[in-house]
């Protein structure tokens, strides 16, 4: 498992390199077994908040929480880690003023320094451990109900690891974490993101990663760099329908005397779905570079190259299926059903493409000093410069 | 099992309407349980050769091969009939002249006045019948290897009954009829299209429906009201995909203070599916008109309602999903996987549309005096008169 | 000029027929001329208000106002009718509350028994009649400022006739009517909808044609059956659009040996093109008979004929021009470019796709009894019992 | 006039840069005044094939050739070169090898050492230099029809230069070179690219740039890096009209309260396009690059920049003109008619979308050895290596 030290910062204790670097492995994985790989990225996804944290003068925190993630002993650990942010309500608008936003609460307790949790979470990616009684750390998003001054000020993030768990088991309460539903979903079945509830679970105050605006700024930032992944994610499942269906109109005739390949009209939809894979792999890319350089307008990229990529891939796996024809439906002979079983929950997992996304770019467009090429002209003078 | 009688017009004892209340009931049952009803429609697809045969001088074949079909006894009878078209190597190509074409052969046995069966074929719905031994009714498209005019003269449809393969099976041939594989696909889990092979069955010789040209025609012409069939499949499960998509929008808020509804974005993608929902609707209905009147270009009409919808059935089950966001994953909760599940066969299964109902446009686009409007115009005249 | 007879209903004194029969007859001109189609459509579009009020008490108004439109003595007369809806500040958010409205004010003068108007209209079709001194008939929307108890309960029609516009002049008033600008459009060069200004314009209280809610439900009304006169107008173009492409297909070889419609590329956007043509004259036609049968849900089927016809047209008509390649940039030779100057108009005008139509099956969507096929079943019902 | 000067590589005299830098300047120029810009960029397309040509032995010939785009004196002279390769009778299929091919005839005189020119060109951009009585120089594909082995073996591209062409006339042959028709075109109304007949133009044997092969593979290379510009052309204008659309959203509110741009159903036509321009963009840039970097696959990226660029704008003004309404089509007001006439062209010109370059594609796919990612992870590896 070098593949989870990957994840970490070498600063931090791992070997993890740029988000540039993260996309193309992103690709191949997603290329391959989709599935897996998500666990992986959840794992990614889950440390994501911590690394973006400034743990100025608790910095024994951070090394205990990553201790597990970069310290793996014998190789035989697997250590895993989940960001829980979504709940059964749904959770596109959350911060929408006068909606109920969030529901799992973590109220102070000043008799014992800590906060009790109470709630659900639903789609946390491995957020229940690989025994179901919780993963190594989740990172959770609650809502402080005696903060009312807004939604932003009443957000935490609170770092639930599964040391905390054990502890509230063992102090007799049993209940304080469990698995309410294991979902079935068409695609990524080897990954678990279970409805969970948090009952009276008891959090020392010194696990709070960050409240108000630093924990909205953290969850901002997370699916900022996590929407260029799941860009990544779009291109390896499309590059691997096109790779499938181009497999099928060389080497089958369908009954003809030429080559499938030899049509014009399945080489018109192969041509389609292949400049959508790579448009959306070289917006992928720009978005990563702008973001691993901090260039202005970065995060206006990485939304854009989720929603472009991912829509572009449901598209691309069903145009790839017409190339094939019937033998596409055959699931015994040909990836594409999973393909798109898999694909589905790209636009619409990770704050969906509806929802928090376009509302960003929305907010962003709406900004008094937007500069729409910001991304593209820093990048040229970034350039010139080199 | 009404229902079956209900496929067979009244002048050969059943109850059949018009091609226009065949899609009204497959849309309903498509809005609400695809799988089985497919195996409903693929009984009427392999009736409708014996329907648009011509049995002059030989009514008795055809009340032999109809008569489980309309005479159901006790009612506990469920007959079944399937159309074996598609073959393993695939199909879109097989009447292209220097092709290797159809590979499923029947060779003529002046000895037994019979023709010899050999070859496989896969996708014929039902075929296979509830027990694997085959369907009361199999309508085979085979190639006569003695004939090499053309691609076209050298075709056959032969009647394969259940009555037949037990004498055959019953004469010692135990193969004659074999199934090579069941087929995993990601939709229609209820019905069985398996992958068959037929070795050395004998089939005596007044069980030919048709050869050559005429047998060339009633393919095209069963593929022609079946494509008005999928045409209607496609709206029932648009349809249904807007109506979940719908309640979803009216009855959650995604945490916010107002429905989904009330917010623009997922009331586009909403008004973009019902559009495509009418505009589907519409076309397939006028094309089954178009074809219950006989009037000219209602063939092309018929092709086009297929392609049309089926592709935006597509569409819109993945808009449909975005409407309702990462909830729409949930396969216990919403029914959105099952449906792309169904949704992804129909532009490519009876036909495929980039083959066989393209190219056939495509000829009929070629013909010397086409005329665009012609089942347009045709049914202006025909209200007029009306 | 019978043509502007036929736009009046017999019951009023012309030859109207049904809407059906008038989208049949408009799909007809766009197919050929466009531009001065439009002339003619923009009298029915001014004369619907007036066809639509109840005169109840005063049917010698309707019929002063109607009498240029079907007593056209010698045949020499060419009556103009025009609504003048929009404004230059932009019209698709005029009913929201906050917002400011309609400015066009009219104020009632007690000493005159009259209303004073006052500001700016843009792109009402043939208002300015042939000699910029005004059209025979404007029904012109301006607001009451007197009344604020809400922007529909302030809205008013008022009939603006060539006669009252020169007795306004006799009497001195010479800018009670000006042309500020003749707009240069891409398309529909031959009609004229310009921005004019009306200055203390005196128009006797009798030529109130409604106020509030019945004004705003006329506009409504008045724009629900234009907007499939927009569907049938979108239809025509694009038929154009591929019978020119068709022609170019089935005539050329591009250098090559065969026809370019022998090839599959080609071919498959045609097929496109036509599929769209069909879906969308199919709903166009759906939704007339259901607005002539007055069917529940007639209306949400007129926005979605607009809508998606419309924008069926641009795709089309671009998609037509990759047909032929480079030639259908050559207006001398080809209609394209005008065909597309003229399409642009479709989706952006008429109250516009993206404003109030939307906005308009957003609210049907919300309404608590919403029913999304009752035009269907009830056209069902209605064709069964016929 | 500079600006010619930057056309030529610094090793020939000029100061031009790499295809990276060309397309940053296109893309800003075409984002300003697409139709001038077109003159300066037919200059380089003209230019393309001598400086691609190998002038071994001959390199004096060259120094003749780009004197006058090299010196320019005072700065007054603007010198024009074309590229003459589209026919009357289309050009999509010139190689199909039972095609009637090139029509433009090259025959050698053996008395005279020179080739005999007859034949008809269109669309050669700025061919006719400024007084119609030719460019600077032209470079003119015709065939050479005692070359009957292939199509390919029988073509040849020849330097027209004005000064041939002025000894010609005043040789006596005054209709060597005339103007048949100046095209009526929507947009580029500054630039010129007639219909043109040489007759029996004599021109010098020296002034045969190639033949052959090595012709065919000029026009090929000149069109794939020509293809990139287009793709940067695309973009220009797609962003302007994203500019203007944002503009409009930013500072009106079409009667409302708020801008337009608060609206979500405008804001997510905004951010489709955004998204387009930026994927649109950075595969341009990509195809740029590796064009640049002779990597393998730079010809299919390319194209598929090209393609898919163009058929992005031509989307995207239709889409910005919904976000504006009825005022996009008031082109006193605002740039969307002529940006949607401009934009038309994009796809159908240079070799056109349906023709030469999708088989291109074609013919890459089906290459034996072709590699998908091949331009990627060279890239990849360059910049790993970098």
């Amino acid at each position: 498992m070098g593949l989870v030290k990957s994840l970490v910062p070498p600063a931090l204790g791992g070997t993890a390199g740029t988000l540039i670097d993260s996309i193309i492995i992103t690709e191949e994985l997603f290329a391959v077994e989709p599935s897996v790989s998500l666990t992986l990225l959840g794992i990614g996804l889950g440390l994501t908040p911590v690394f973006l944290s400034d743990f100025k003068g608790r910095e024994d925190l951070r090394s205990e929480i990553l201790a597990s993630f970069t310290d793996m002993g014998d190789g035989t650990a697997a250590p895993l880690a989940s960001l829980c942010f979504s709940e059964p309500a749904g959770s596109a608008n959350y911060f929408e003023e006068e909606g109920n936003g969030v529901q799992t609460t973590a109220v102070y307790n000043s008799d014992s320094d800590s906060w009790i949790l109470n709630g659900e979470k639903v789609w946390g990616t491995n957020c229940c451990g690989w025994d179901d009684l919780g993963a190594d750390l989740q990172v959770v998003l609650v809502r402080n109900p005696d903060v009312t001054s807004s939604k932003i000020d009443a957000s935490m993030l609170v770092l639930v690891t599964r040391p905390i768990l054990d502890q509230n088991r063992s102090d007799g309460n049993q209940d304080c974490y469990s698995i309410i539903r294991h979902l079935t979903t068409p695609g990524f079945t080897a990954t678990a993101g279970p409805h969970v509830r948090f009952s009276n679970l008891r959090i020392p105050s010194r696990y709070v990663l960050a409240t108000g605006a630093t924990a909205a700024e953290l969850i901002t930032a997370t699916f900022t760099s996590s929407a260029i992944i799941v860009g990544a994610m779009s291109v390896g499942i499309m590059r691997a329908a096109f790779e499938s269906a181009l497999d099928f109109a060389r080497n089958h005739t369908a009954g003809g005397k030429v080559a499938v390949l030899e049509h014009q009209s399945p080489a018109d939809l192969l041509i389609d779905i292949k400049c959508r894979v790579e448009a959306s792999r070289a917006l992928t890319w720009k978005a990563a570079i702008a973001m691993d350089q901090s260039l202005p307008g970065a995060d206006e990229l990485a939304y854009e190259a989720k929603i472009f990529a991912s829509e572009a891939a449901v598209k691309s796996v069903a145009e790839a299926m017409r190339v094939v024809g019937a033998s596409a439906y055959d699931a015994d002979q040909w990836p594409f059903a999973r393909m798109m079983a898999d694909a589905l929950v790209l636009p619409i997992f990770d704050g969906g493409n509806q929802g928090i996304r376009r509302r960003q770019i929305q907010d962003i467009f709406l900004g008094k000093d937007y500069r729409p090429w910001a991304a593209t002209f820093a990048s040229v003078q970034a350039e010139t410069k080199a």
